[in-house]
């Protein structure tokens, strides 16, 4: 039987029980504490006799924390008998920092996938990470989940529904959750007006006018993005504006932007952190995880 | 010509300028800062022109802030250009953890030093590791300098010094400091008073009375055994007393403890965030550190 171990970063407990529940699995919860000298404690407390177990720990914020807990686990599962470790990290930190944008920076994503096998997880669950190349750099089985379709069956909005990508290279995640919906699918081009100057955000083929729009993307960092696009919309005729993420950061006074920018609702999976607001809902993609487990 | 690379954890660009002049290496600060989401970054900004590269980065408090970016900043270091890169890490976080003391711990020490490891690095200078075993876990070449006798010259205490260590495990480290100082050691025995039904620490063999004291460990973290020390060796008759130890890392109250003591002064080598007491003085180590380079 496998074993599911949840990990100390939010929103790992309650995913890894939604898993369990899933597929019936058994749930350990690992102890963990702080050392006053700031040192990170975990263990785990019950024997894993020469069972596959998974470590359920989103490299979420504090992402530094988050990763070095998930290496402890690896070397404590193992330490309790495990006869291998596989990480379920539904957020992977750092996975923005995929090249050398500049010269000297470093290739963070592969240094963080190099420390998880390094510690000895020998497989790698996620959802939707940045660039899905990037696991390459993991030597071991990876699984990288797209949330749209499985996020669509949860939905409930009627009518006729717009869904639109904020830029063109992120269509394909506009095309996936179209076609869960039935829905038309569109990108949003940025133009400069040539009387006021400014910049105008408007989909390139499909007018938005008395539609009901869906904007996906993968992370709402800032929410700058999204938030400007949701008022634009709106002056283009657009009846309701949402939101549809796989990872929901709000960094900063990002949900307060987006409250300003009229958006109905904003969508997320349970991939990190949640926050409380009227706008603010996730959807548990405990189940689609469950189902790409190797048990 | 070897190059170093000073990493932003306290107080390594101190350390690296000292050990940059002590061997006239050419010395390069990184350059790093926080994205608003939490993540840090680094980077190199001057080409490593297939140059050997040390960098200098203390895995001191924040640890786990200070271990992901001497990750990443041996990930930039080969990829601007050095043929090898070498961590000179005085302080190595975690290394208390170096077994597993209760079942389903991990050996955290060994996830560190695995995952140094697998971000580059082929070499790790450290002073005074918790247990010199645990380097072992490193695959390549280790350097573990003790740097009590490098102490000891830069001391200016006069007088009838004993140099006591707090336990017996500890000798080793009194030996080597009172040799350096032509002086006679000792460690400090626990037992109960059978009157007062008090716990008193006391020389075993050579008593402190009229004394100058001088207590030497690894760390001190939250105080506790050096202030108990200083105080019972005052009872006894103890002229002065004084602490010395590799890495003064004051958890907590520690400083008001020691104070407290009626101690006379610490003696620290800066591995660690340097923090401001009368009390308290730190020794530069970078000389010692630059003679062990394999330059």
């Amino acid at each position: 039987m496998v074993i599911l171990v949840a990990g100390p970063s939010t929103p790992s407990q309650e995913l890894a029980a939604s898993i369990a529940g899933t597929i019936n699995a058994r749930l350990v919860t690992a102890k963990t504490k702080i050392f006053p000298d700031g040192e990170h404690y975990v263990r785990i407390t019950e024997r894993l006799n020469n069972e596959k177990v998974y470590i359920v720990q989103s490299l979420s914020p504090p992402q530094n924390d988050s990763l070095i807990q998930a290496m402890l686990l690896a070397d404590a599962a193992l330490g309790a008998g495990a006869s291998s470790v596989g990480l379920i990290a539904p957020y992977i930190a750092y996975s923005r920092q995929d090249k050398r944008f500049l010269e000297g920076e470093p290739i963070s994503i592969r240094v963080v996938l190099k420390a998880l096998r390094s510690a000895g997880y020998d497989e790698l669950v996620t959802v939707e990470i940045h660039k899905p190349g990037s696991l390459e750099w993991f030597d071991g089985r990876t699984v990288n989940l797209s949330p749209y379709e499985y996020m669509a069956g949860k939905l409930d909005i009627k009518g006729d529904i717009l869904v639109l990508a904020p830029d063109r290279g992120a269509l394909h995640r506009a095309k996936k959750l179209a076609a869960a919906l039935g829905a038309e699918y569109d990108y949003l081009v940025k133009h400069r007006d040539r009387v006021t100057g400014d910049i105008v955000m408007e989909p390139k083929e499909i007018p938005a006018k008395g539609r009901i729009v869906i904007l996906v993307d993968d992370i709402i960092s800032t929410g700058g993005t999204i938030a400007k696009a949701a008022k634009l919309l709106a002056t283009q005729g657009a009846e309701r504006v949402y939101a549809l993420v796989a990872h929901a950061l709000l960094v900063g006074n990002a949900l307060e932007k987006l409250k300003n920018s009229g958006i109905t609702r904003v969508y997320s999976a349970n991939t990190v952190i949640k926050k409380n607001s009227p706008i603010l809902e996730y959807i548990d993609i405990g189940p689609l995880i469950a189902r790409a487990l190797s048990v």
